[in-house]
This record gives structure tokens, C-alpha cells and sequence, in this order.
């Protein structure tokens, strides 16, 4: 019943070969040995060990881990990665491979994590390639913080902050140093660093059945990379809990190595184990600064969050806390071409936010006395007439406009429109500056939007703002200018709302209105009359939405035989306040024959 | 029964916020605007509207997606990134307040994926900042191939191509374009864009319970990023079917845009969404590029491969072809300080692998005529002498150390050590050049562990290899070089198997016999009776063992008092073949006596 244990790849024996050459082929930095796929060593493109003037630093063990340590391959970090089968140390032969193609005369360190396996196979190897003159180093790497000493310490196994030893000793080597001493910086920065790890679901091996062992509700910590069981298993906690017990873990005294005492400085590592969205991660990045900060009275030099360590696609992550100096954020700052390195958490931490500027909308320009005038000019008085037959003509259409909205839609146009027309009418009151046209048509784009919500709040909205910023800077409003805001609107509700004529909406309504207005007032119609027949052409337009074929909105989902009995009830409601405003300009202005 | 759903957060209503100040802590180039967390905008640091001299890029949606849109905020990508709530457009005050804190004279460009919700939200945001005096464009992407047209194209969903287009309209925006050049930029870019997906799981969200739309062995394709259903449900097919039936989706030629016809160059993302491993991306990425290759007919400039865009935990991938040409390409690898944007992938793509060196291992210089000599050196008689009656001890004591070992481990101790001793009597007559010692030791290494792998194998391999790194270059062994091999070798066992005396292991033998052999050629002792000393001491030790807590190997399992029956039985091993070579030695020099 679930997707635990799929997985997207081809023969579960391939998975490690196929990654390899995925891997080249995304990053050109990146080459792999001649002898592949039996040897699996990936390394820098650019290097050999004939020219190589720098110590080359290797790393590996078995896959399963990515990006480690594959991804760590690049100018900075590490020369060569060996990589075994999954969960797999791989073999002397491989090894030795490495060692020969990338170490030149100054000698190549190996970075190898503390398990059996990997010890023997790299040792071996080291031996070899020594007996056949090379210079070669070894830092076994074990950092896990999840079982107290002696079996703790002598035992601890190599997890994330392997990734950070990679990085301080890539950089160190880079930066021309011996290998005697790119082989201390790597074993000090061993020493200083701790890691332990929370995880909600063990992984799953390629082609292999999923362990039920972590139940619904459970978590199990102090784990390892390789679907061992962790050092307990716990119920499922808020990551704020979780995260500063593991801390509190990692810095008690008999676990470390080098002890981290209050005020010490510190980088964090936050490390998803496979499976753990960004957003897992930075929630508990998110607690744990503070937490080393005022709990433990730590500084934080850097902070690295992503996924540096996997294990497969195990769900869960790991919190590495490394002492660090001067000279170790200098390596883990160097630059690097290792693709995976968490670029942009160099460099020292801002102190405060950005400072918004404040939104001038209606409510908060009240202060700036932007209220209905006293004494309204003859346009205000129109205005001010259009507005409220317009909205009273919404109100009275409420249930005629619910009606057609069962049928065609979700039912409630009419309430929507409804609660737009009502605010309308109210903050016309309050704060409407009627004798001011563009500004008026602003507010009441913030009053629909304010009460409306959902798209046509929104559309409305930007149906206003266009027109505002069509007509603003103008005191009196030409017939032309009234147009051009019509054809504004139309433009940004099309753009946004993203429906054009014949897709069964307001458009439908909006745009024969504006074809009729310009056409009329270009053949030197009378502006009253213009607006008159561009009311009408609005009406027949929203009633022609019978017959179209709904592209936009709910009505997609509606089979066409039954939207043939009705309008859209958008274009509706927009064609009845439109005509309604029409009529009640003409009744101000011509009174007499109303 | 499963992790499904499980994650590992706080209030589900407070992940966003949190991700957030993760993110920050993170990269101290991004920082998030004041009103915080009412509006949350992610934006560069070092930039404000103020002083902003180039077109600002925004961009930002729903969240859920993470590491879009946050965390490709930087020089040459997106100046800001408005966060809404998961999977929820973000609102206009929010897209207002980020436009008006990012955006100087020469205006901002809005990137804003094909939903309703963001178009209109974003759109109604543009318009406002247009009436307040501000240049805003906006581009629209939806880049999603799943749909035939006509809805398809007009109802395209924006999906990973975003983070393509993004990187495009950045990198235009840096290079000092004005804003409708980087419009007309990013607008091409979106028009040669074109995504499809394919998921394993459906994704949950915060606090809610996951969805079991999609059962085992299935697998949805033509999916989009919020959980909606795909076009199709299918059988779950290997990952290369997968990636040839969504190329050739996506390539299909009503889908497109702008076609993309054989001979054409293009970019390829392959892009994880959410909770899929960097495996599993990286096999698919191994199938894309030579489909597009050889079956498509296109040439691929590039290959991003990661997780850019995703749907929360869903597991699974996109596929995005983006048609390339020089400018497309320029703006790609232009440089820039976004976190997530994928570096490394810039270049061009290298022809060949790295050719290996050969190995000269026992088999591979079988042609460089080291074979047994006809005449044998005095010292080569004894040596021979010496393996002999070592490997027929061990041969002879099968049955006594299956016996011990399978009280105290896993029952092989015998049979493994049998295989070993046959394969150096064999390999003795074939290829052991006896009169140099050093080289015979290094061969004897490598017919342990050609035949009994494991640790005990590559244990003794090393214990070889360390020994004859010390001998070599000695045709005549003296018993103090004897007596150095054998410490070097004590020390690479302890280093590389992580076992010190006291830890029931063979060093509890070759210690105290080393021990033994020094002190007494140091006090002058005659070497045979100094060797017969020391293998006096070397089977003591082993003996000793009875009494020894188990700390390496599958011993440390066993209860101690069930260990203090029985010796180690690799210790025993070890004196055993010592003693018998000592014993052998004697025989040689003082015949008389045996």
C-alpha cells in the first residue's frame, strides 16, 4: 500500500555503475577510471598523478551514501572517490587504481571512515601502493556520537562530519601544504567533530523487501548509515525536541574526543539521510543555531544544511557539531569545485532583517485623510450614482446569480458578489474620494478584494488597479479615458486571470462592451449614448455565454449539454452592474426622462 | 506500518516560517524581509531598492517546492523569492512588499509559474506596483508536457523549467539588460521549455494524513507538483522504459512550443521531487543523455541533475528539455552566489576516460618471469622449508580450529585458514621466487587473499604486504630485519584492524613473540634460539587469549564466560604457524638435533 521500497532504477546490480556515469555525464569536472565498471573510482578530469603537484586526497568505502563521496570530487576537496557496491567496501584493486592515477610525488592521504571493512581494503591498499614507492597517509574517520565510550570511542563509526575532514584536508592539500601535515590538519579536524543522527523510516536496499522495524509514530536515534538499528528507538517527537536532545548528546563530555566547552566556536552540520525534504532540514537548522547559541554557549561560525551523507532513501537526519578555529574555517571556506559542497554558508553572519517599507493600502492611508469629501463636484455626483446602482443591482441579482452557479459552478457567485457589493456601498461612505475618479475605482478594488477572497475578489481587484492606473493624474475623466481604463482592465484580466473572449467568463461581457464604446465614440456618438449601447452589447454578450465552451474556471468541469441552459453568471453579474451604472449616469443626466 | 507521512517538524502551521529562519541561519547572503513571518520574502542580502542599479528578478508561489524559489535567491539568479503557505499562492502584500524592497529604477521582472492562484496574486501585486510608479514585467511559465493542446498548451502548469527560466532572466538581469530585454530573455527561455513527471508516491503535507492513491508496483506519470493526480497510472517500469517514454513525451511535437527537431542542442534537468535519492536521479540522467543522443538526434549541452524543484516528500522525478543556443547557454553558466543552483554542470563535456595503470599483481607479472628459481639459495631452502611446515600446520589443525571457533565465532576459523595454507603450498611451487624473501612474503599475501577474503584474509594480506615493504630490497635477511617485518606488520594489523594486544586477536600471539624476538637479539642471543624463544611466547599468548574480553571481531557478541572455555582461535592459528616455521627452521640449520 506504499511506495516504501520502489524505487526508479533498472537492475538493483547496476545501481552503483549507472549512478557513475549519471554522475559524469551532469558534471564534466568529473571523469572515472579506464577499467569501469569493475573498477569504480571517479576523479578529477583535470588531474594525473604524473602532473600532480598537490597531495591528492581519496576517499570512498561502499555506495549508498551519495553524494558522499563521489560528489566531493573536485579542486579543493577530494582528488578521487572509490566507490564499492552498495553498503559495500570496495575492493584493494579499486583502491590502488585511485591511489596510482591521481598521487604524484608529494604523496595522496586517505579519508576513510571507521568500519572494518573500509580499514582493511584502503589499509591493504595503502600498503601496497607504499611498497611500490608511493607516499600514502590514512585518517580513519569516526565521528558517531551515539553510544558513551570505551566501546564508544574506540568503535565510533565514520557518518557526515567525514565530509567536513574531506573538506579541511582537500583544502589543506590545495593549498600546497605536505602530506605530513595535510594528513594532522585532517586527523585534528577528525578529532573535533561529533555526529548523530534521528531517523522516521529505515532505508531500503536495491531489490530488496523494506524492514517494517520503525512503526507508525516511532523514531529511532543515535542510528548509522548502513540500516543497522539505532541506539533507541523513541516516540515520535517534535523535531524541536529531538533536535536538542541529539545536541545535548553530542556535547556531553564523555562522548567527545576534544572537548567543546561554553564559549567554544563551532560549525553545524544538518544532514538529511536520503529521503528528507529541505524544508525537514532547515526546520531543524532553524532550532539548532539558537540552541548551541543560548542552551550550550556556543558560537557559530557556519552553518551546512543539506543532504551531505545519505543513506539511501532513509527518512531522517543528522546533526554534526565540529569544534572550529581559525585555520579550519579557512579550509571549509576555500573555494572548491567539488559539486557538492553546500556553497553559500561561508562567510560571516548577517546581524538583522530588512527593513519593509509600509504598504499604503486604504486601511493603513486613513491617516492620510483620504475621506469622502464634503462638497462632491457634478462628476463626483455620477460617480457616486453609477457606484451604488451598480452595486444595489449585484445585491438584488444575489440569488438569481446563486441559481446559475449551482448549475454551472460551485454555487456561489451570487454570495460573493454579494458580500463585494455590500463593502462597496459601506467604505463608499467612509472613504470613497468620489470627487477623484481614479482614486475611487482604486478603493473599490480593496474593498471587493477585502471581503471577496477567491478568484474573482482577486480578478475584480485587478480589474480596478489597471483602471486606476489608467485614469490616475487626471481630475475630470474624458469618455476616452474611460475607454482606454475599460481596455486596461480587460488587458490585466486576460494576462493574469489568463482567459480571452469566448471562454465563458466576465470577458464575455467586458470585451463587446469595449468594442461597441470605442466604435461608437469614434463615429462621434454622444458619450451617454455610447455607454448605453455598450451596456447592451455587455447584456447580449454575458447572455451568449450559453452556447460557449467553459476553457476557465469550475465550469471546465461541466458537460456542455448542461451548460447550454445557462449564462456564465460572471459574465451575468458583470454585464448587470455595468448597465445598471450606464442607466444610472443617464437618469443623473437626463433626468427628466428617467 | 511505514514512515508515510511521518516528518520530522513542529506545528505543521508553522513550517514554512521555520524553513525560513533555517534558510537564513544557513546562508548569510539571504535574509528575510521586517513583517516577518506575516510576509515572507527571501531576498539577497546585499541589495536593496535603494541602490539596486540592475532589473530585479522575483519569483515565489506556493511553498513545498523547496529549494524553489528561496533558495535561488543570489547575484545572477533571483534578487527575492516571495514564500506563500505549502502549496498556497502567496499574497499580493507579501509579492507588494518584496517588489518595493528589491526593486530600483530600472524595474523587476515577476517569474510567476501557470496556477491561478499565482498568477493573480502576482498579477494583482504588478499592477499595484505599476500605480505606485514602479516597472514591473511579468513572465508566466508553463512548461508542463503531460496534456495534449489545446488545453494543454493554454493551461500549461509551471514546473521544474522554472528554475531554468529563473537562472536564465538572472543571469540577463546581472549582465545589465534593461527590463524588457530581460523579459524578452525570459520569455523565449519559457517558450523552449518542456517538463514531465513521474512519481513513485504521493506527496504529504504538513500534519495531514498521505493519500494511498498510488499502490505498490505502480507508478503515476505526467504528474504535477501539488499532489495532484497524473495524466496516467502504470505498472512500475524499470527507471530506462521510464526516461524513453517521458523523452519521447516530452519531444512529441503537438507539445511543443517551439519544436525541437533532430540536429537541435538542448539542456537537460533531471529533477528529484522531494524524496528521491541522488542515485536514483543520477541512473536516470545515465539514460537521458544518450536517448536524447541517439534516439532524439540532439545534441546535449548540458546536464543538471539534483533536486530544484519538488512536491514535499513525493518520490519521483521530472524530466526538463530546454532548447539551448549560445545566449540560453551564456546565462546558464553565467556565475552566481544561489545556493541551490546546480554548479559544476558548466563546460564542456570531455571525450574519453581516464586510462588505469595495470596493476602488477602475482597473476598479471606472471609474463614478467618471477617463477620459482631452478637453484636455491641457502636461505631459500630454509624459507621454503619454513612456509611448508607453516601451511601444513595450519592444514592439520582444520578440524581443531573449526572446532574452537564455532564456541566463540562463526564456526570458519579452520576452513578459511585451510584454504589459505593450500593455496600457498600451490602457488609456492608455481610462482615463489624463494631466494628473495622480501618478494616470496608479498606473494604469500596475495595467495591469502585471493582464496580466503573476508577479514582474515585481507588481515594477513596486509600483515605481508607491511613485511615486505620492510624487507625489500635485502637479498640477505638478517634476523633483526626479521624481527623489524614482523612489528611493521604488528602495526599495520593494529592500524588497519583497529585491534591492540589485549583484544583476543592474532596480535596476542605476534606480540609477545615480537616482544620475545627483540629482547633477545638485542642480548645477543644466536637468531634460532632468539625465533624458537619468541614462538615459545607467540603460543603463550595465543593460550592467553581464554582469558581475554573479546574487543574486535564476532567474539565481542559472546558472553565472557562462554570465551573463557576457549583460545581465540585466530591467535592459535597464528602461533601454531609460527611455531612450526621456528620448529622448521631448527630443522634445517641443526638437523642432527631433530
Amino acid at each position: 500500500m506504499s511506495y516504501r521500497g520502489k524505487k526508479l532504477i533498472n537492475d538493483p546490480n547496476d545501481v552503483v555503475t549507472e549512478f557513475i556515469e549519471g554522475l559524469v555525464e551532469t558534471y564534466p569536472g568529473l571523469q572515472y577510471l579506464d577499467g569501469f565498471p569493475q573498477i569504480k573510482v571517479v576523479l578529477r578530469a583535470d588531474v594525473s598523478g604524473t602532473t600532480n603537484d598537490k597531495v591528492a586526497v581519496i576517499s570512498g568505502g561502499g555506495s549508498g551514501h551519495e553524494p558522499a563521496h563521489s560528489g566531493y570530487v573536485g579542486a579543493g576537496m577530494l582528488t578521487a572517490a572509490i566507490c564499492g557496491d552498495v553498503f559495500t567496501s570496495p575492493p584493494v584493486d579499486s583502491i590502488l587504481a585511485g591511489i596510482r592515477a591521481v598521487t604524484g610525488p608529494k604523496g595522496c592521504l586517505l579519508i576513510v571512515m571507521n568500519y572494518t571493512g573500509d580499514r582493511l581494503n584502503f589499509g591493504l591498499a595503502a600498503e601496497q601502493a607504499k611498497s611500490e614507492g608511493y607516499k600514502v597517509e590514512m585518517v580513519i574517520v569516526g565521528d558517531d556520537c551515539a553510544l558513551p565510550p570505551p566501546r564508544g570511542v574506540a568503535g565510533r563509526r565514520g557518518l557526515a562530519g567525514t565530509v567536513l575532514v574531506s573538506k579541511v584536508a582537500g583544502a589543506a592539500a590545495d593549498s600546497g601544504l605536505s602530506l605530513a601535515d595535510v594528513a594532522i590538519e585532517a586527523k585534528r579536524a577528525s578529532e573535533m567533530v561529533g555526529t548523530m543522527g534521528v531517523a522516521l523510516s529505515v532505508c531500503t536496499l536495491p531489490g530488496q523487501v523494506t524492514s517494517d522495524r520503525l512503526g507508525p509514530g516511532l523514531m529511532e536515534l543515535g542510528l548509522g548509515i548502513h540500516g543497522e538499528p539505532g541506539a533507541a528507538v523513541a516516540d515520535l517527537q517534535p523535531v524541536d525536541v529531538v533536535v536538542s536532545h541529539v545536541l545535548k548528546q553530542i556535547l556531553s563530555k564523555e562522548i567527545q574526543y576534544v572537548p567543546i566547552t561554553r564559549g567554544s566556536r563551532v560549525v553545524l552540520m544538518i544532514n538529511g539521510l536520503g529521503a528528507t525534504t529541505i524544508m525537514e532540514l532547515m526546520i531543524a537548522a532553524q532550532k539548532a543555531v539558537p540552541e548551541l547559541q543560548l542552551e550550550h554557549g556556543l558560537a557559530v561560525d557556519r552553518v551546512y544544511t543539506g543532504s551531505f551523507m545519505t543513506s539511501l532513501d532513509m527518512a531522517g537526519f543528522s546533526i554534526t557539531v565540529m569544534k572550529s578555529d581559525p585555520t579550519i574555517l579557512q579550509h571549509l571556506d576555500a573555494p572548491t569545485k567539488a559539486p557538492y559542497w553546500s556553497v553559500g554558508a561561508e562567510g560571516d553572519r548577517p546581524p538583522a532583517k530588512i527593513p519593509v517599507p509600509v504598504p499604503p493600502s486604504c486601511s493603513s492611508r486613513s491617516n492620510e485623510m483620504i475621506t469622502q469629501p464634503q462638497e462632491l463636484s457634478e462628476q463626483g455626483c455620477i460617480l457616486e450614482a453609477a457606484i451604488q446602482a451598480a452595486a444595489n443591482e449585484i445585491i438584488n441579482l444575489r440569488d438569481k446569480l446563486n441559481e446559475w452557479d449551482t448549475k454551472v459552478g460551485d454555487g456561489d457567485c451570487g454570495t460573493t458578489m454579494y458580500r463585494g457589493a455590500t463593502a462597496v456601498l459601506e467604505d463608499m461612505k467612509k472613504c470613497y474620494p468620489l470627487n477623484d475618479a481614479a482614486e475611487t475605482v482604486n478603493e473599490i478594488g480593496a474593498s471587493i478584494r477585502r471581503v471577496m477572497g477567491g478568484t474573482s475578489g482577486i480578478l475584480y481587484d485587478i480589474f480596478c488597479k489597471a483602471a486606476y492606473t489608467s485614469l490616475k493624474g487626471s481630475p475630470i475623466i474624458s469618455s476616452k479615458q474611460w475607454a482606454s481604463a475599460l481596455e486596461a482592465s480587460i488587458a490585466a484580466v486576460s494576462k493574469y486571470g489568463g482567459a480571452s473572449a469566448g471562454y465563458r467568463t466576465m470577458l464575455d461581457a467586458f470585451i463587446p462592451a469595449l468594442t461597441v464604446l470605442k466604435e461608437k465614440l469614434e463615429a462621434g456618438d454622444d458619450p451617454l449614448t455610447a455607454f448605453l449601447l455598450s451596456s447592451e452589447a455587455a447584456m447580449n454578450g454575458a447572455e451568449s455565454t450559453k452556447d460557449m465552451h467553459a476553457q476557465a474556471g469550475w465550469s471546465t468541469y461541466i458537460a456542455a449539454d448542461l451548460l447550454s441552459l445557462v449564462p456564465d453568471p460572471g459574465a451575468m453579474a458583470a454585464a448587470a452592474w455595468y448597465r445598471a451604472a450606464a442607466l444610472a449616469v443617464k437618469n443623473k443626466l437626463q433626468p427628466s426622462q428617467s
